[in-house]
């Protein structure tokens, strides 16, 4: 069997009983290490489960996913996912690889970014289209994800921006050469992707402001480390939030739609300069 | 401490080992027992556990809630929530309330079905707002969830169709007379939704098809106890999906938007009418 094992978002403790029993019990047990980050590493969690983990980086899961499918239809085999392992398609791939080979496959839940985010008080049903913000290059500077936000506040729906993160880059000499010598990770910070967002404004000056369309001073959340002790909230405005220092890794920001009045009272509570004022937000 | 605690979607063992930690220390446990269900009941949970649990209905959630917060300032009271706790505003409510009078709160997230649907093989970062499908009543037939899932699919986005659950009813007699007799809880299926559905495609008849629309034939997803051992998935058109059984609550419909093919290719796996063919789904 091949076991789909969400982590939750926090430490090692945020796995569910029957995860747990899980990754106790399995032959062999790998974890995913390129789409996500707990607050805790690897040590932590192989001491907490006592036994070993081996990490599966994204050529691991995507390409040579065979290492982890090997065996697995008369053994167990679990792959570690931080959040929910069906977030994205990659684990459905692996799914799919898995059906393939006739070995049968069992998910287990737990909480993702996609949910928690309801910790920061706005309604999960009234999210549109998640976005991701991406890195900007020198010579690449996409703008579609200002243009979803745009559209979900049209339509008064909030929306979660899912930031950056760059795992196993490879300068381009490094590539080119051919060597497999990797930088260290980065992560997109709040101040970073609300720095791209106030670009995007500013390039996109007009004498008219057309409806749900961002401005410097729209109000937005910023958070970090959801689910984990060290969990940080942060409302305030796009403006300021370049200059909100919310520590490590990993950062989601989310921009409202239209507000109803728990909502902003739950934003409230992470506000933390003196002249943001959120009752513009209530209709 | 209030402490709301997410339990996952399926049995006693889906709770996180920091939650269960929190349920064996906590000096009262509630269970809010209206907003969903587990597949199992109070009496597996409290063995579980090996401890007292009380029910707490909507009215002791909303109305009287000092039941729940009464002492919490100098002891652990813990909320237990199925799915995870902060999808809807009633547990952003009771947050509120434990702030006014000085009592911190912690969250212990898990998965939803916000999340968990993930298992149907569509990809989360794709769907737009989420729906409520309702009952329908002799004089009261909304139809604002159909207009939602066309707005979804013109966009490209699948929808995540939540289907209504009626715990504690009153017959409108009961109600007048203010006797505190309730109806036995109801659980919308996938087949109910379906009917609704196509009732109102049929109210709707038009002489061209507009883009996004809903038609009979239109593939979607039913899924039934997400997260459990007794989890069902079945791939099929709304006008067949009126008859399919997909057996005990909670049951939820998806339509999808735009799909790749990996999406088409693992929504093929639960596909049951040999004349169901998702090929077209293929852009």
């Amino acid at each position: 069997m091949l076991y789909l094992v969400g982590l939750g978002l926090g430490d090692a403790k945020d796995i569910t009983v029957k995860g747990l029993e899980v990754v106790k019990s399995a032959n062999r047990v790998y974890l995913e290490a390129y789409t996500s980050i707990l607050t805790v590493g690897l040590d932590t969690l192989e001491k907490f489960y006592g036994r070993e983990v081996k990490l599966a980086d994204r050529d691991t899961v995507e390409q040579d996913s065979d290492e982890i499918l090997d065996g697995a239809d008369i053994e167990d085999v679990a792959l570690l996912v931080v959040g929910d392992p069906l977030g994205a398609t990659t684990h459905t791939d692996l799914i799919l690889r898995a059906l393939e080979k006739k070995i049968p496959y069992k998910v287990i839940h737990n909480a993702s970014i996609m949910n928690a985010i309801g910790c920061c008080g706005l309604q999960l049903y009234n999210y549109g289209e998640a976005v991701s913000i991406v890195f900007w290059e020198e010579n690449w500077k996409p703008e579609s994800f200002y243009d979803k936000i745009c559209h979900n506040r049209k339509n008064g729906l909030h929306t979660l921006c899912l930031l950056d993160i760059k795992m196993k880059e490879q300068t381009t000499e490094n590539l080119m050469k051919g060597r497999k010598i990797y930088e260290p990770p980065r992560f997109m910070t709040v101040n970073q992707a609300s720095k791209q967002l106030l670009d995007i404004i500013q390039n996109r000056v007009k004498s008219e402001c057309e409806k749900g369309e961002l401005l410097k001073d729209t109000i937005c959340v910023g958070v970090a480390r959801v689910g984990s002790d060290a969990q940080q909230i942060v409302t305030s405005t796009l403006e300021k939030m370049v200059n909100v220092d919310l520590g490590g890794p990993l950062h989601s920001l989310v921009i409202p739609g239209n507000t109803h009045e728990i909502e902003v009272e739950m934003m409230k509570q992470f506000v933390i300069h003196s002249d943001v004022n959120l009752n513009s937000l209530i209709k």
